[in-house]
């Protein structure tokens, strides 16, 4: 007997094809609508005419009964590949000569990500790592910027390094993920122009559209701005921060995060728990917990050490950290349900809004991990 | 003068309205598709076709020049907005003839969301709640199935005062997230079919296909053989696991991930960091992690607390918890980096090959919510 449902599914795949073909289709259109940008300078990401059409498309996709949260769902993955699309190829310039960028440090992923950003914007690229001290004079001649990219702990010294041999015209930067020494080093080591970055990326981005870039200005801003531009052109997102307000917040952002992932890793690993044996019996919500818990055992410890032992200050962050678990903890040795409830109102008042924001994105994350991987 | 990107973005919504067409015509099919599979008792989750699908889409894609891992998670999309629409309407049936289903504590919204699909799939549903109890006799007369999904403090108690109203050949199964107590509670209370069930999703889902149900076997488990086929035929997957060993991994799947989000929410509410100054701030990784920290605080408070003290092991567990931390921190006093690198190394070991899967998984995570809420 034949399959029931083999007439409508035939009819399914058919309609399918029809979605890639639009889809290769809109590829092209992409490609068109770069070859204009390169030529005429603007930015791969532009969020008004994303917000725009996704507005349209959310009004589209009612007048032909379908879900719009799901349809704007659907845009955003379509629209991403188009940017994804679009940074593979030429990019936009931000000045009308190209400049000269050295990347101290720059034979590492990162480098290899930024240089190829920088070339395809048209700019000439220099690369200064290791052993390449010998030919700093030669590497630093005519240079416009240079980028310090080096492990935090190599930071200080490589800027000490770096200065005598820079023009006090050219803008000196670097890419450290704490802001205060580094910034200090440079101002004190450079007359010139100097400007304090943090990308808040990993290498192993597609592109940079949306991605963080924070900036912490340090002696001549306007002679730095033309670098700003380059990567609000490449789609970036720039945030202004103080150095001491960035340092403050990153020692709970990256050092106490990657602190709780070792506790939470290495205690699976006391308990003998395999990750193969949980997840057997996980929701999607706790898979999602564990893989970005696991996420960090396929990196590099040695990075992750320089994270978490950035500093005094991130030590002590992590000392109190201790501290405050021991006192929850006694909530729990003294099977005090309600001094639980009582701390988490508390914490529910601090974050107020916060909660359902976080609620709706992460049940989003969740949905996305179930269609995806369960 | 003319925007020179009208023209190309014109055609690309134009593509766009024909994508939305083309989706609102394969609603349509998947119907039909769910009206043959409810006609023929097949279930609406089918992975080998699912599967055969992937595997002719990648290949269609890469035909056209497009990316086979992006041109996946399109597909896998558009599949999940199919399923959740076949669950909106009728649901096949695992029986000829329908069932009488008693659903113990069934007026809140796990219980409305198990009564639409029973009733769906042509059951009769019925509901004892807290007020319902001077009626038990007349609720329980003729039925095939009861299942328990009270708080789980309620669970044994509630079982007790159940039992002496089920007739012999009734099955009798409750949803509580631990397994030993409730298990032993129903085969003591009970000489019928037992069945310990958990279901490993929350009330919110848009359906269960994929959605994991872990079955804990207690007594005759052939006489409740239709109830585990019906959650089949709704697409759930079933996984069998001892009492013992699923509520050693609960412990730390739910009370150990709930308690550390406390602890991480508790400690940003202690630095005074608001999520939105951190929300600036943040790598989309980061955003992952608070988001998924700061949605159990939109959620009720005494679940958790119920949740995290659930019974003396789970807080033993966590008081270790606390031992480990101490020792970590140790590293950290000491400024021991080596320390940390040989603790990360013995995760890694144990970790394995999961580790590259996490990195993975989360990686896609990550992208999806930067897409989506950056």
């Amino acid at each position: 007997m034949a399959d029931p449902l083999s007439g409508s599914r035939s009819r399914i795949d058919a309609i399918d094809r029809q979605l890639l073909d639009l889809l290769a289709e809109r590829g092209i259109l992409v490609d068109e609508v770069l070859a204009t940008k390169q030529r005429e300078g603007l930015s791969i990401f532009d969020p008004a005419r994303e917000q725009q059409k996704v507005d349209a498309f959310r009004v589209a996709a009612a007048d032909r009964g379908l879900d719009q949260d799901w349809s704007e769902d659907f845009l955003r993955m379509v629209m991403s590949a188009s940017r994804a699309m679009q940074s593979v190829g030429p990019q936009p310039s931000a000045t009308a000569e190209p400049r000269c960028v050295l990347l101290v440090g720059g034979a590492g992923k990162m480098g290899t990500l930024y240089a190829r950003l920088l070339t395809r914007s048209g700019h000439e690229v220099r690369i200064l790592d290791r052993g390449d001290w010998p030919r700093a004079g030669e590497l630093t001649a005519g240079l416009d910027a240079a980028i310090v990219m080096v492990p935090i702990r190599d930071t200080e010294q490589v800027i000490g390094e770096l200065a005598p041999h820079l023009a006090a015209e050219t803008v000196l930067c670097d890419f450290t993920s704490q802001k205060t020494g580094p910034l200090e080093a440079m101002l004190a080591a450079h007359p010139g122009p100097v400007l304090g970055l943090h990308p808040m990326h990993g290498p192993d981005v597609q592109n940079l559209t949306k991605q963080l870039l924070i900036v912490c200005p340090g002696r001549d801003a306007d002679q730095g701005a033309w670098l700003l531009e380059q990567a609000r052109l490449w789609g970036m997102r720039l945030s202004e921060i103080p150095a001491p307000q960035h340092d403050r917040t990153m020692n709970l952002i990256q050092g106490l995060r990657h602190f709780l992932a070792l506790l939470h890793g290495s205690f699976l690993a006391e308990c003998q728990l395999p990750p193969g044996e949980i997840l057997r019996m996980s929701s999607p919500i706790y898979r999602a917990e564990l893989m970005m818990t696991g996420r960090i055992f396929a990196q590099n410890a040695e990075l992750y050490a320089d994270i978490v032992f950035a500093d005094d200050d991130r030590r002590q962050l992590l000392l109190d950290f201790l501290d405050h678990h021991t006192q929850l903890a006694e909530l729990v040795r003294t099977d005090n349900k309600d001094g639980f409830i009582a701390v988490f109102a508390e914490v529910r008042d601090f974050f107020g809004d916060f909660a359902d924001q976080a609620l709706t994105e992460s049940s989003y994350l969740i949905h996305r991990l179930a269609d995806r991987f369960a």
